[in-house]
């Protein structure tokens, strides 16, 4: 008996080291051993470095935690700001050997020892002591008596040095409040690369002061000036972050034409605009082959003045960032503006280049050259790899295997081959999957790799805009910042799901605008009355998913262009995985194998407001013309969750239902799959199951059209 | 018979012109003539001007308003952006005699004709066009058939030719995001000056290249560099809005010395920091008198070296702001820090200056020198006001008649002399006051006088910052900006309160953040499962008003300081307006009027659910330390409530409280009035009406302290 006590013991205390004790630690650090008690914070919590003086980067990142708290907390402490020089008898003490910018490869550990004594934080450079403060931020915690941060040993450092978000500001422009809120986002997770796609066929968005015509022809008006650009840049760097800029070449270009049409390979003029054009009748079938096939503006690869221009212009962006990188783009050129213009397929057959992927290579390699020459290191997207790439320039996978659109090698191999490889397969947050698809990417090569530098979060913005895009973003962007943190072997997507909804309050608090955007929207959409209502609804819906969405609205003119585009309906503003959700998924499951009448009531009173909340929803009234596509979700949710109550008495019953009542259910579940206004009802599997009888399906990976 | 419906019918006739008919204008335009019928709206809209080509206000104007349509209505314009030349047969017409660019005095005026022929926008120049093209916007409406825009003919001309808002970025600073934020709303309620209160004791928040030690050791680091500044001005000019600086000289200078501690009356060193101290026992009572009369930081008016600076100063910014006005402040110098410098009583003995007062004249009349050398009209706060006082000089007004501070002159005698004259006395949004108070304040002259140019909102941060400074100032602000454009004679304030409401919701939709600083502010108090109940107490209180809430949380040491301030408790984030209190309100002046059950069963859900709402509040937790002192209120609520239950039941029977009941109610309703974590329970007049049977009291002006 004892030894089964023991034993018994030793599984539960083995499952509980397993597991995350800390739910607001995100991401989750490789040593936490938690000890009894609890550092009380009070109006004279103080703090003192031990660090260089001129450490900017420390200081102002230490003064940023400490009134973050202050301001958290309401404690009013007497210490205001922390200055070089500061009595070290303090309760939190910051050793940091020295002083250093954030650049790939840097040393990020840190360690961090919280006891009856105070809180120590030491660290070899000031990168890794700033991402300590965001893990001492994460543990402040409230009981009854107050705030305190428990007692805990924290050793901690990432598992890939390239932790990546990278954000398109060139389709819809993304202005610099919203740029520097999603740096507050990524300092909070730990991230160190921003990734800024800076131009592409809707618009060239960074002054040029060699080039005006630029954005004087190519940007609407809407772009960052030189000085937001060192703004933007330095308030980066203070938080730990590099901002590596992207050209996107040969292809992606319309934009460039507006200024400079002689360097397109077709004659122009051209304006910005998107790349893919809207089908002539909008009920036709879209022909996304033939979309693709099509011609589209690319730069003209044979001009020496081509290359000249981009001299003078990757010379002078190279002094904006200081960064060691510079990315070329270099992604979907189909070739067939080359193929289409004679004085360039008569250039190929002078200089024996026998397609138009020779003479992408042709055109990276010269590229490469240039931006040598301002000695950065280029990165470019996977269609820039070649058996001839030399061996500097870093490739940014996006195309997973076996899918739709061709692969240009597999992570490790072109890691072996002997180039850096930037994941970013399967961590695309404009795909509108979620959070745990992200966090399981098998993209992410299994064995790790020197040359595996890491990944990047990508998010495009066809169908994204300022007013949407930190929910599209935020909170998903956590769950991938953990997995390019925390070690391989943590990976469960319960713990996750808590860590991240955690963590999605404290970005809210910080002041990232996810949620209000959310509840900005909601707001447009009703008339006051039935505000509850559509967001018990809206909280149980998901945007549809992956590429689906996107080409779904090839229709809408001004859907994919700049600026302009209402994203403001149902399918624009609702989140891949909300709280609600996930609640109602956990209680399925849990009930579908203990039948426990607790977590029965919880599912019947969720299922009994679902049904109720259609007709409170209907009498409130629809004000807004996006809102009728949602009412069609509405009723789907009610008829559904009837049937969902049914399926629960028949358990009770021990019965199941009947092949005639299937009929109807069948039909009831095909209507509910249904999307409207670019959303799905995401409760249908779930219900699905406690219909059936049968266990939640196993998550699934989306396919990519 | 037939004359008495005659009479009748002309007499609901006249009530209803008197009344506003489009709830969703405000500022109400001088003339509204509405018509039967509505003009639709679809994805063929478009719009084209007969203008100057190169009028960039009037150009941008068009595109922001077409663009926000486009948005508001998910009509997909076909038409993307309206370029000079575009086809005049377009359905929006806008024709503008010639460009302009705002300064004061411009006609604003415009005409608005809405038709079955479309819609026809006339101005005499760029800045009449965009106020028109604000009118239009908020002419859109929506019923069961979509989007349209009402037939209408519109005459519109503004009051008064100085409309203001100032903010006070120097105590808290308020970064650019929230400033543009704060012009778009501006631009929406047709204001036109923004005056940014730039130095104070607590910070330095503007750079200068000829002294960069003002923002090194006056900052922390945080205020506008000359760029944003530049970005702040060329926002605000392609919005009709001119921005207008204030240096505030002589006193409110400690920023100042901290890096010139040599201009100073009284030696330094000196860090930026508060003007008034924390007591030394923070439960002492607060010794106004004591605190106004000590010393504080002031600029040494005796030293030739302070002009000298001042001129090249003045001149550097005077380049940097193009409008024709600075500022230089000039308030609340008690002159004891000259009393008190040997050096300084000397000097006025020699110079014959017999006291302070004449100090101060000296002092203005050597800035006013300065000021016109660099072409700029000088504007100060009452305190510069003297008989000698140039009359080219503006005097902004801030002081009442009859109050705690002495008035240095009322506003006709002022204008008489022939200074001309701002208002913002009683049009300060850090008061907390309700809008009805500014809407008819009565510290604008009832008289029009060519020397008052206008009034402008105040905006203090001793308790505000960028987290709630928006709600704060909007959408109050909205009815001191209707005031100062629309005619005397439009005063009623329920239907001020409509507009107002629905303006609150068109701000939001536009991005504005005092909605989403609120609920973010309730998200943070609340672990999440109260926020319902949470946010039925909050939306019944009020920040405590005037000057007792400043003053009330001296005890707190960094309360006043700069940007590390924790304004994060209830009473920060509460707007002094709620469309529930509001709603309550109106209910209970129509029930004690007309006794009428329709409107008895709406007064008793609402005590209903107030009584309920308590306990489920206490049972959903109490997650943050500033919501203990939500606790008494939600309590009082409850308690109040029931007497209010009560009352109906005693109404009903025709009966009244007796005495015995009534001493236990006098306790309940002295308790609810007790101000609790500077929140005011602001329902108690209204139930204490009812209790009493008595008619719901006048609005009253709020004392000063």
């Amino acid at each position: 008996m004892k030894i089964k006590f023991l034993i018994i013991a030793f599984l539960i205390s083995f499952l509980l080291s397993a597991q995350p004790q800390l739910p607001s630690l995100m991401p989750y650090p490789k040593s936490v051993i938690a000890q009894d008690g609890k550092y009380r914070l009070n109006a004279s919590f103080n703090a003192s470095c031990v660090a260089d003086a001129k450490d900017d980067i420390l200081y102002s990142s230490v003064n940023r935690i400490f009134q973050g708290i202050n301001r958290k907390t309401s404690l009013y402490f007497k210490q205001q700001y922390i200055k070089p020089g500061t009595d070290s008898k303090t309760t939190l003490k910051i050793k940091v050997a020295k002083k250093s910018e954030m650049y790939r490869g840097v040393d990020e550990s840190y360690s961090l020892l919280v006891n009856a004594d105070g809180i120590l934080l030491e660290a070899s450079n000031s990168i890794g002591a700033i991402r300590g403060l965001e893990t001492l931020q994460q543990l402040l915690q409230k009981d009854n008596e107050g705030f305190y941060i428990p007692f805990v040993q924290i050793n901690d450092e990432p598992r890939y040095s390239w932790r990546g978000l990278m954000i398109d500001v060139a389709r819809h422009f993304i202005p610099i409040d919203v740029i520097k809120r999603n740096i507050d986002a990524m300092t909070t997770v730990k991230m160190n690369v921003l990734h800024l796609h800076l131009t592409d066929d809707e618009g060239f968005r960074i002054e040029s002061k060699l080039f005006p015509k630029l954005t004087e022809k190519g940007s609407n008006g809407k772009y960052f000036t030189q000085d937001q650009i060192r703004d933007i840049v330095g308030y980066a760097r203070l938080r730990g972050i590099m901002v590596v800029p992207e050209f996107d070449l040969p292809g992606h270009t319309r934009s460039w034409f507006a200024g400079y049409p002689e360097f397109a390979s077709a004659p122009g003029p051209y304006e910005p605009g998107p790349r893919f054009s809207a089908p002539v009748n909008s009920n036709e079938p879209i022909n996304i082959a033939a979309i693709m096939s099509a011609p589209t503006p690319t730069l003209d690869p044979t001009k020496e003045e081509v290359y000249a221009f981009m001299d003078k212009f990757f010379g002078e962006m190279a002094t904006l960032f200081p960064a060691a990188y510079m990315h070329i783009g270099a992604d979907e050129n189909n070739g067939v503006a080359w193929k289409n213009n004679p004085a360039i397929v008569n250039f190929m057959k002078q200089k024996g280049i026998k397609d138009v992927h020779e003479l992408q290579a042709y055109f990276v390699k010269r590229m490469y050259g240039i931006v040598k020459k301002h000695k950065k290191t280029m990165i470019g997207w996977e269609e820039l790899n070649s058996p001839d790439l030399p061996k500097d320039v870093a490739v940014q996978k996006w195309i997973a295997e076996g899918g739709f659109m061709k692969s240009n090698g597999k992570p490790l191999d072109i890691a072996a081959k002997g180039n850096p490889v930037i994941i970013s397969t399967g961590f695309y947050t404009d795909h509108f999957l979620p959070a745990y698809i992200h966090y399981q990417n098998q993209n992410l090569p299994a064995t790790d790799h020197p040359n595996i530098w890491g990944g990047e979060a990508a998010q495009w913005t066809e169908i994204a805009d300022a007013g949407n895009i930190e929910l599209r973003i935020w909170p998903r962007t956590g769950a991938i910042a953990e997995r390019l943190w925390s070690p391989a072997n943590l990976n469960n997507i319960e713990n996750m799901y808590d860590r991240l909804f955690s963590l999605s309050k404290q970005l809210d608090e910080q002041g990232l605008q996810h949620i209000s955007n959310y509840e900005r929207g909601l707001r447009r959409l009703s008339s006051g009355n039935e505000y509850y209502y559509l967001r018990n609804l809206t909280d149980v819906l998901a945007p549809v998913r992956v590429m689906k969405n996107l080409f779904g609205r090839l229709g809408n003119p001004t859907q994919l262009s700049n600026n302009s585009s209402p994203l403001v309906e149902g399918g624009d503003l609702i989140f891949p995985d909300s709280e609600v959700k996930r609640t109602f998924r956990k209680n399925v499951a849990k009930y579908l194998d203990k039948k426990d009448s607790e977590t029965e009531v919880l599912i019947k009173k969720q299922l009994e407001l679902w049904i109720a909340n259609h007709n409170a929803l209907m009498n409130a009234g629809m004000m807004h013309s996006g809102y009728a596509n949602l009412e069609a979700h509405s009723k789907n949710l009610q008829k559904l969750s009837e049937a969902g109550l049914k399926a629960l008495e028949k358990i009770n019953a021990g019965q199941t239902f009947t092949t005639e009542e299937m009929t109807g259910i069948q039909q009831i579940l095909k209507e509910a799959r249904v999307p409207h206004g670019n959303a799905e009802l995401d409760v249908v599997l779930e219900i699905e199951s406690l219909i059936k009888q049968t266990l939640l399906p196993e998550p699934k990976m989306y396919p990519f059209l």
